[in-house]
């Protein structure tokens, strides 16, 4: 099936494997007339790349993109534009081993069952250099939100058991720690606590969370394609996700309807807002103008150099230590690949949601430019 | 944009609102030869229906199915399955005076943001009663699955802050109490926290847990298509959905790769298997043959009869009190509505995974039996 | 699969059989606010209704529409609009011999072969009465493209071998004769012919041309979802279609690039235009402006009196004779039908194209309108 | 939108321009376990690339593909195939004139509309390179439909006036000639008809026909994604198709019932079969098991230096004479792309149709074999 593709109208197809010759995307369907190049996709393909600090693997890729079509004279023509990071640091020795048995957490075993066999080599197209292509794309769309006047940012809210605490709440320093959290004590504490596990041989989960500002009210769709299902689907087909929640999530389960529910009001200018976002910026699924806020949980890395039981490959119980360069934890890498899951999906359903009310696509229409009026 | 529309290759589109003329679904793609009659969907439907106990609405609708297309002589024909409850309860009269201001909680605003104008009667197509085309469906699908020795079983593990206590977990209570809940003392405590939570004209949410079984590894595609992925769009379509977890979920931020991780080892058969399962029977988003188990959180119920302050249409600051026979909390008859979105994304997956290794393939094909062989 | 669901945005999912319970269909993506009500059904499902004359079967179904949903005080709401016409008049005993043999040149071989049975009363599924549902679907599509200045026109252009005389053309006329011809000669050339048909218990074939007016330049996208190529699906997916052309079509194959390339010219107004249009309204699968003009070939109806070879069910080679009420020919009444098909299509596309240029999304999302602002 | 992707479960994205960097495909969902070389897919390049005769291009590319994802040791693994040939031979320079103007027949007035403006060197976009793609993707939908015994054979079987003659069908012949007609006369005459076109600085169409041998009955959907639907489509999706055809096509309209049926009769084995094939090798939409046969009219090559009218990007009537590399006929090039674009419809199709029947399915999981087993 299709598995690689994502979007309706703003649409991607990934392809590439660890190992592979690099990784890659088709981004169809980007509107024409964006300025777009390949320093503003580097940009955010430099925030995932590994080997900037002692918790990332210190395998090192230079990751460098290159726009294979769809921008002509620094613009975006409307039609697909094809890009591709070529593989240059993978040593497939590290991984003759693992063709063996079965990792613990990984993907190993149901490939396996799906396929038959797999590209053992760094996890093939389940390793984590998949998610390029999904910053790649994710770029792109952030660029033309951007434009739109919306913003995605995201960041870790917990390592492990170290959380942030809201009222030291500061992004700038969040991208001068390793972590990228926007705390600094919290940051500092998350640090000693993944030395630690480095020196257990092993590794921790955390937290991302997510804000959409300036997003319009009426974004997302009745039914099965609220803009929230959508986002629990692009968020949680990030490679060890095992949790989402909007607004309060989890702990809305918890309170009573007198504390979850936001009261409308009106500002300055006499529009609706609310006081509150419990909601997180979501009623029935489609946006209320307030800021999307979402937090996504990440599972420990499952690569880990302490000895794990497990099953071979011709069926015998074995005991292993996985050997390779590996993160201790995923989530300050996984805070762009949110950003860009989340700047992806917001972007499809903002343009669909153009086709809602028949008054204004009457006005759309009347007011079409004639063909080639903004060429001399 | 066909926002009613889920699944591809078993797809189900639904319509209807709460105050119309009635609620129906049109399934598609089920496989031809299922034994299927009115009875089967009746069950289901009965379970999600109002006015079972004191904290369901006092609503009393008999939300009895018609199936209008694809069944012949007691089968399914392969042929769109059109389904449809015809409402019966409705009293409009009770909704007029919402029509007049934004319900907090509620979609009432981003619909008229997004619309331009809403059906404001009993919320429309935003109301619960949608669920009602979803269970149908499911419970379509659910017979499918049973037949090829799947199960799908959800229950309330939390009401409030009452959960379950799983030394205690036993199904068959689940049933028993009008809370659906699989823990005796669990469910009694939850019903005094239920009673105490309308007394003070409030409202609560809780958690629903749900355990697929029998399901073979191998379901669900790498990427953007994962069965994890699938599943949390699908759970969070469901309104007053605010969180999703897989496996250990949110807990697994906070853990570590050595506890995190399942062993792989040998079943008594000398089959692969775990022992344990943090990882909620997926890896990579692929079944990995264990039993899939994942939690969705509920809001309150945002109808609550305590003065709320909001925005009148007209848009002046007001102070209201929502009026009308509403749920306490949605939780137990969201039970079964989990239960059939988890039904219907599994067997949609599962459908899809025929088709992902040749050799498979070709065998399908040569054991094909010529044309109605089935027939004297 | 999802084979009764076709468009993106404007999406309709459609059921129902020959001789179940009736024929329906969900309208999904509907823009809010269109003025709507059974009549604007009613009116187009008029025009493909049986007995209408001697050359339409005599069975007689009143084909009465009921919106189920999605029409909320006389306006679309934008959410699903169900629509079901009840069957009246199916006589099963009519059908019950065609169970035991496979009629030549319908589906009853193939969906044995897909399904392993088959709804065998009255063709089922493949019965002519499924177009009921795009009709209905059709109608409101052809409303909507009315309130944007876009006009669909289809009538027959020959019947048998007989042809429309372009030097005779008269749109008026075409209601007023049985066989939708804008040339009265020809109809009533072609009402000989039918009647010969009929007295030699025969059946035949006809063309039915097609005019898209009013449609802006710039409609449908490249490569694979040409609007050309969507309406070859949307028009092929008709049962009974054989074949299909745009513009000047196979003569195209014929002729030199000399004549068959259109020139621009300019209007009165100084705007891009062309003097002739062998292309048929479509350059590189976009639309250019210019009336869209195509044409589809029916196959003969396949039913017929005359005694024919074929086999039965139980794998004897018999000769039948195929009972029951027929139209000698399908050309009258797939008239509408192919209108419809052709205004889904494009009004689908047309709400595509509205996300294809940065600086017009940008207009259209600052000159948004808060919220509500269309009601006092 | 998506306008590049093409397929539910075979699915393929495509990108590039004449004069960009590259031309390239992603195939998403190729079935695991297929063996797989760049010499596969470059065999089926070389029949489409310029350059071979007098009557294409004098262009001279090389067209070599790289795969760059998707297959290890020599099997694909279920993952997506990224193939891209790189553009060599572009010479910019030669079509600096033609962003001045619209050429008649081409898609650049429509572009400038759609997107408003637009890759003027070579067409950008709508070039015919952009058929590369879909060649590469068809080589490994043909070489996976050969392992299931499906073949699919293309064929020019009219270029202008000159059509072949039946009596004469050799299809061992058709590689030898430069016109790809499986009958030496014809080809013959129609090279001498493409010299004098050439001689008057002229262009010319042509019909390319093609069959389908060994596909099961029972593929196709109802309704809307019929095979026939999905094969008109994924045929007019082709630049420069103007009409489409199966069995008798527009023939049929002109036929009667009596004639155009095809009686079924037994096979020496017994199976049920057609003795003629009037209807394509479908019925309903479904395949019958009899070959399927269908044909595709192209227009005339848009390109010629003849002196044509047309507007200048200015807004100025001009005359102009297009300069350049162009074929004078399009129909020998497009044989093979006619040939991949049925090959990755009729596949994608072939696995939908596996999912029609319960006891088939229940078959599938039955015999599954346990994970792994195909390994040591």
């Amino acid at each position: 099936m299709a598995g690689s593709t994502f979007g309706t109208l703003f649409s991607i197809s990934t392809w590439g494997e660890s190992h592979g010759k690099g990784v890659g995307v088709v981004v169809d369907g980007c509107p024409a007339g964006l300025p777009l190049e390949e320093r503003d996709i580097q940009i955010y393909l430099n925030r995932r790349r590994p080997g900037q600090s002692r918790f990332t693997t210190p395998r090192t890729e230079s990751d460098t993109v290159e726009i294979l079509s769809g921008v002509f004279e620094g613009r975006t023509t409307g039609t697909p534009i094809a890009m591709m990071v070529r593989n240059t640091s993978q040593r497939s020795g590290d991984y003759s081993e693992i063709a063996s048995y079965y990792r613990p957490g990984h993907a190993d075993y149901t490939y396996d069952c799906k396929y038959g066999f797999r590209d053992y080599r760094g996890g093939g197209r389940s390793s984590g250099r998949e998610t390029i292509a999904r910053v790649a794309a994710g770029a792109v769309a952030a660029r033309l939100l951007e434009e739109l006047g919306i913003t995605v940012t995201a960041y870790a809210s917990a390592i492990g058991p170290v959380e942030i605490d809201r009222s030291r709440f500061d992004l700038s320093v969040m991208e001068q720690n390793a972590v990228n959290m926007p705390d600094p004590e919290a940051a500092a504490k998350a640090m000693d606590y993944l030395d630690d596990c480095r020196r257990r041989q092993d590794s921790c989960g955390g937290v991302v969370e997510c804000v959409v500002h300036g997003l319009p009210a009426g974004v997302g769709e009745p039914c099965f394609e609220k803009l929230s299902a959508n986002l629990a689907k692009a968020i949680f087909s990030i490679g060890a996700v095992k949790g989402f929640e909007i607004g309060d999530g989890f702990a809305s389960a918890k309170s009573c309807g007198t504390q979850n529910n936001d009261p409308f009001c009106l500002d300055e200018n006499g529009n609706v807002t609310k006081k509150t976002n419990h909601a997180g910026g979501m009623l029935g699924g489609i946006s209320d103008g307030s800021d999307l806020v979402f937090r996504a949980a990440f599972k420990p890395t499952s690569s880990i150099s302490s000895e794990q039981r497990t099953v071979s490959q011709t069926g015998q119980e074995i005991t292993v230590s996985v050997r390779g360069r590996h993160d201790p934890i995923i989530v300050p890498r996984a805070v762009v690949v949110v950003e860009c899951m989340a700047a992806l999906t917001v972007l499809d359903m903002l343009l669909v949601s153009m086709t809602s009310r028949l008054d204004r696509i009457k006005d759309f229409f009347t007011t079409a430019q004639p063909a080639g009026s903004d060429r001399p």
